[in-house]
């Protein structure tokens, strides 16, 4: 379907389009889908911009990465089909480890998210059938497998869009995560050491410049960045944006 | 996916398993899962029940259904696979008129879903190929199409889950319209008669058991009812679940 421009929600729906496409091949999972509508409301609440709060979760992040010695980004079907670009560039400039790690997993569909990363100039992408050869301790043997190189023996690792369970396990291992997620009340979120809350596709760009101004610099001490605070502010801009629109309702 | 019954969102992993399923069996369309992803968020911060302001729009909407003379229901790929039986219940409780309505139209999946219906025991099905013959002013052919026995001559309409763009064309068109949307800010919501903001899979049993209390009643008075104070009400129950759930984090 094409999209006319002036469509008050233009930029949703070019994504929402984007993500149907990455259905039919078979990069996305139909629950993948139905992540991306709960995403797009929660996009909706937070005002669907990177908030100040976002901004300084962007800066703490490229802070811990930078500093990390095996820093891994999990790749799912859904930011594999957003923001590809952006994983590779990533990759390249810290540099990164990319791991594909699915929630429903089939050899077939790791293989063409594998493809996919490597059509933008991806390279040594783990997680890819037999090399996921190591079990997350506390998860079952199909959600549980991650690569030996990649993210068992990371310290920090960037889940965006991660299961509450598999990033709860994560964490019980001793990693530092940082999460991207819409909904600032996941328990991804609420377990993970960063939460950025934004949509990935203006989170990324900007966890890139960041990055980019950090490296080869000399970061000695440690951000200071309460997580806690950080949530509570992001439901509190929903919270604001919700009265906003009740406002709205009165003007009409 | 066997959906474990310990599992904190039981219910609402249940009814993401169906809608998947319908996807494969091409009820409803990949637009149409990210849709219900929207849903889901939007019914977490409404706290997963039928609040008191969804109860008084139900009863309302009982009572301008029973008043009616050519009621119809707009059916869509994703309240067919949600509510069948009750689509068809109350159809031949009022009685009421069931018309297929799609954004994305196509003969094949119309049939689907009529079929769907009638396995339900639905009859008189509306809406199916050659059956769209009339045109909702101010929408192009493809989205307007409606059944002039239908929807085209119907006095008050139900729409579930509708687009924005054709819940006005029918406002403009002098109907009454009745719309069932978790988003109590879409456009649909907004220029509905009555919005009930509910799910309709608890919405829906909850209408017909008020049309039931109602039917063969004389009822004289037309329902004082104020969408817009209902609407608000609604927004303002999110904002309160919204400053539970910041207060949530504080006590971790």
């Amino acid at each position: 379907m094409v999209v006319p421009k002036n469509h008050p929600r233009y930029e949703s729906l070019l994504l929402r389009e984007k993500v149907k496409d990455c259905l039919k091949e078979g990069i996305i999972s139909e629950v993948g889908i139905a992540a991306h509508g709960r995403g797009e409301a929660f996009d909706y609440f937070l005002g669907e911009r990177t908030t100040e709060q976002a901004e300084t979760a962007i800066k703490a992040s490229a802070r811990l990465l930078c500093r990390a010695e095996n820093p891994v980004i999990s790749v799912n079907g859904n930011i594999a089909c957003l923001v590809p670009e952006e994983i590779v560039k990533i990759s390249k400039i810290l540099p990164l480890k990319i791991e594909i790690n699915l929630f429903y997993r089939t050899v077939e569909r790791e293989t063409k998210i594998k493809k996919r990363l490597e059509k933008f100039g991806g390279k040594n992408i783990l997680g890819v059938g037999e090399n996921a050869n190591e079990c997350i301790p506390g998860l079952d043997s199909l959600r549980g497998k991650v690569s030996r190189e990649g993210i068992f023996t990371s310290d920090v690792i960037i889940v965006p869009l991660e299961d509450g369970d598999r990033a709860l396990a994560l964490k019980n291992m001793g990693k530092k995560i940082i999460a991207i997620d819409l909904n600032p009340l996941s328990r991804t979120s609420l377990c993970a050491d960063i939460t950025i809350v934004d949509n990935v596709v203006r989170a990324m760009p900007r966890l890139i410049e960041e990055i980019k101004k950090l490296k080869n610099k000399d970061i000695e001490e440690e951000f200071i960045f309460d997580n806690a605070e950080n949530i509570k502010k992001s439901i509190e801009i929903m919270k604001n944006n919700l009265i906003r629109l009740q406002e709205k309702i009165d003007e009409r």
